[in-house]
């Protein structure tokens, strides 16, 4: 009588320490390998993170006025009610141009070593700068911009308050260090995933953590590390295989045209994978909108594996534990324009 | 000795009377034109504002997949951040495309009698269905939006909660009465005008009295009354004398498109005044980005008076009085797309 419940037991408490053993592997190498958003957004070096600057980067990002029709703002491209981008291959700008590459979305992205899908932005501030002058995106000047804000004594009052003791608070580069400040608060903390980083194992479960293991066995994880799962590094898409023109059209040779290096032909930066079934269709061209078709695409082009179905059913479930908590947003009231306010343009150059 | 203070008393306390009842005047004569906003939205015959009805129209007022390039949304041209429109002279839509008439503000159109430019739509609900399909604006169609709709289960399942005990919630109709349920809580109360149309003397100064005064003693109450001053009538532009054709184009003939009568040629709806002050550029032509120069051309074209500069001021200084609190928006989380969600369109038919 004594021995059966105990020998029971045994079998029980031996089954469960090997699965539990099993799953702190697991846990164990995807702790080595990731890291869970932090609850709150982080320290920006240079850019303290003071409420009123906050406050001003976020009507910022919502300030059509900064480009020249009037019509375009950050969140257009970047909707932060749509994942953080804008659900097309590629964005639509001014004078309904489109844009050479998909827009990457702004939630997490200042957990990214450097921005764009070829980095040639160190960080947000740098980044912000991009769109708002870019020809087929907002179309603006700095010129422009600080006419546009200073136009207006809600944004002087704004601006002199986020930078405080500065003589001309009002200019391009504190405009972009603003949206960055904002920017740095659009993270996605407490995913499932998050919660399996931090310990909850039952978190995830059996097929996600089957995907999870994949990821990591098969060499994704090799690029896709980090916070983000990627935005780290760079690497040559077509490692192995290249795909089609039309998941990697040949005109657009990524990194190269930041750095003239050869070797950086077709070098993007690994896509950060946080919230991605939120952000379709994929790659830098956008021309996938499926999340299976791009697991498999990258098995074939990355790793020069054939990803079988089961497999990519597994790692998309994984890859979907990765949506966090999307941040609340209270939409800014901006200011009305003055006599002085630059008019809109709509002309195209 | 006892004479000297009653009597001093007794002039300051006519005088305070004579005041007092020149302002209760002035108040009554008010009180029997205008009406303030009201603390809460109004009920509507047969769209009861539930919180989930009300959610989902809000969804659906920031859903660019509602047009057929997924890049354009109810808030594009009425931009809950922007005086509810969108301080173009003509809105851009679909193609870059220009609309013909300047985007009215979405604040309080529900205390409009009919809406649009030329009143030809009844209601908030008739009207959200115009620009979805219009070719220049959203470009999109009825079946593409049920099936846009249809394809997000988070959709399907709001619908079903919005319109409860309906067999087929996801239509077309339903999209723009949950949009109008939205609409309808765009109010914008406690304007300093609406305090002191509650009593409160003192929230005008005596400026802005002076442009209350004018405002009824020159005529222009007799089209911009009500709670909206204006939104309710029809009148023709140009009454007494006709403007530039910049500002009244002669292609344009207003009402006349809708009803197709003689009388109605240039027949506009009078503009609803409500937050004026943020919503310029003015007229249906958006040709006059000065209130001043609006309130100076309504003198001549539809009162036949030259107004002087400082009737122009007083005037002006009362309609930003009309400003009211702008109402706390949080950005809604849209569902992602689907693998059965229609693909984008940006092609221009």
């Amino acid at each position: 009588m004594i021995k059966r419940p105990l020998t029971k037991a045994l079998i029980l408490s031996l089954g469960f320490m090997a699965g539990s053993a099993a799953a702190d592997q697991l846990l164990d190498r995807a702790r080595s390998t990731f890291e869970p958003i932090p609850k709150y957004p982080p320290v920006i070096d240079g850019n303290e993170l003071t409420q009123s600057k906050v406050e001003l980067g976020k009507m910022l990002f919502f300030e059509p006025r900064l480009s020249s029709s009037h019509l375009i703002s950050c969140n257009t491209c970047h909707n932060v009610g749509l994942g953080g981008d804008d659900y097309l291959p590629v964005s639509i700008g001014h004078g309904w141009q489109k844009g050479p590459r998909n827009s990457p979305t702004v939630f997490n992205a200042v957990f990214n070593a450097a921005q764009f899908w070829d980095g040639r932005a160190a960080d947000l501030a740098e980044q912000a700068k991009g769109p708002v002058q870019a020809g087929v995106e907002m179309s603006s000047t700095p010129e422009r911009v600080v006419s546009t804000l200073k136009s207006m004594p809600e944004y002087v009052e704004r601006f002199g308050d986020a930078f405080p003791g500065q003589d001309d608070p009002v200019t391009f580069d504190n405009m972009a260090v603003a949206i960055e400040a904002f920017e740095a608060t659009l993270i996605t903390p407490d995913s499932e995933f998050d919660k399996y980083l931090r310990g909850n194992t039952a978190a995830l479960n059996d097929k996600e953590k089957e995907g999870l293991a994949l990821f990591m066995d098969r060499g994704c994880a090799a690029c896709h590390s980090g916070v983000n799962l990627g935005g780290q590094e760079y690497y040559p898409f077509g490692l192995v295989e290249r795909p089609g023109g039309a998941i990697l059209p040949e005109g657009d040779r990524g990194r190269f045209e930041v750095t003239q290096t050869a070797s950086d032909e077709y070098v993007f930066r690994a896509s950060p994978l946080r919230n991605i079934e939120l952000t379709a269709p994929y790659f830098h061209s956008g021309a996938v909108w499926s999340l299976e078709e791009a697991v498999a695409v990258m098995g074939t082009a990355q790793l020069g594996t054939e990803l079988n179905d089961s497999e990519v059913q597994s790692i998309v479930a994984f890859l979907k534990t990765l949506t966090g908590n999307i941040p609340e947003i209270r939409y800014p009231i901006m200011p009305p324009s003055t006599a002085t306010t630059p008019r809109p343009t709509d002309i195209v150059p």
